[in-house]
């Protein structure tokens, strides 16, 4: 059956998901690729770079794991690009190069209409302006079967959060303090919107790995 | 050296250092207990009910560790109990009988004077009105060469914290998700405050127990 998750999101010991200041310099914010140590050593990420080697262990299982089972992403607009406003072109097309790691349709959120965009590989970037649902909707459409995965960033995870509608979390609580930036869960009560933690491992580079699932309705 | 400390300080997966709504029936807040489960299964914490049993390993480490080389303790009055306002009387003992496990001076914060309140076992709790550098100084004076440790509540911590006058935390990061209560860190740069996490010890009840420790001026 097909859920809607969050997989291998980094936050640092002070529960941010991101640091201060993302721009195209920092992606991840002031200091943000901190938080990032452990997926970088995994095999997974580099075999994502095309590259050999790389730690196997929990790190690695975890990495492998969020990309399983896929058939969509969503994406929040800041997490696309650090482009703001209208789009002054259709020069950005990602982080990522010409080859996206998603493979899948990626709904994109953001308030400025844009045409949709293929790239290798299978991604295909679909900019959706009617806000968190509507992508949903189409995302769970595209995904059949298959899981929505939404990659972040924060401010896109605590609206989906906020509104009950993803089914579990892996959350990689990394030993990084950033003091600033996007902190991930201040002003909502995982607890009250039914979820708890049902697995916790921890892993090799002092990370703690832990997955919250909705186990009750909101 | 005389170093100031706090210990065992558990914190849930959420950030919160204890539940919401504190009083007689629940000393931790709602749910707070949650958090304690790690250290009410450890041989230190038996040993400190006087009962045979309990868990080693890393976890009764840490419980241990956190009683050695003290030679004062620091509360806040929330700490001591859930009387708020002036002393009605001198009733309230605090919540651990008539012998406490401090064995050293425990310096209690409070804005209302009181008679220090001499206990078994080496306990002596004195009331301070000064604020919390009065606190630390009285404590440190008390301590001599041992450790101050700072035991509580959050907003005690976060005093202290703010300051730049804690050297070292462990924090003991359960897998309890509170949802509402008191934040340990929210709005407290530690960061910039100078502190960074150097030890990370994965414990047996899906437990992450992190140091932290001033390692550059704030």
């Amino acid at each position: 059956m097909s859920r809607v998750v969050v997989r291998s999101f980094s936050v640092s010991l002070d529960g941010f998901g991101a640091g201060p200041d993302q721009n195209l310099e920092h992606p991840l914010g002031v200091n943000g690729h901190e938080m990032f140590q452990w997926f970088m050593s995994t095999r997974t990420w580099n075999q994502m770079q095309g590259k050999e080697g790389g730690e196997t262990g929990p790190e690695d299982d975890f990495a492998a794991r969020g990309f399983e089972n896929l058939g969509a992403w969503i994406l929040g607009r800041n997490m696309f690009g650090p482009v703001r406003g209208p789009w002054p072109d259709d020069s950005w097309k990602g982080w990522w190069g010409e080859e996206p790691p998603y493979h899948t349709p990626v709904f994109v959120l953001t308030n400025y209409e844009r045409e949709p965009l293929v790239m290798q590989g299978g991604t295909e970037f679909r900019f959706i302006t009617g806000g968190i649902e509507e992508a949903l909707a189409q995302a769970k459409a595209a995904a059949g079967e298959k899981d929505v995965r939404i990659g972040g960033g924060v401010a896109t995870i605590r609206q989906y959060l906020a509104a009950g509608l993803i089914d579990e979390l892996h959350l990689a609580i990394s030993p990084a303090l950033l003091g600033r930036g996007e902190h991930l869960l201040h002003g909502l009560d995982l607890r009250a919107l039914g979820y708890e933690c049902v697995q916790h491992v921890a892993g090799t580079r002092a990370v703690a790995h832990v997955v919250l699932r909705k186990t009750t309705p909101s």
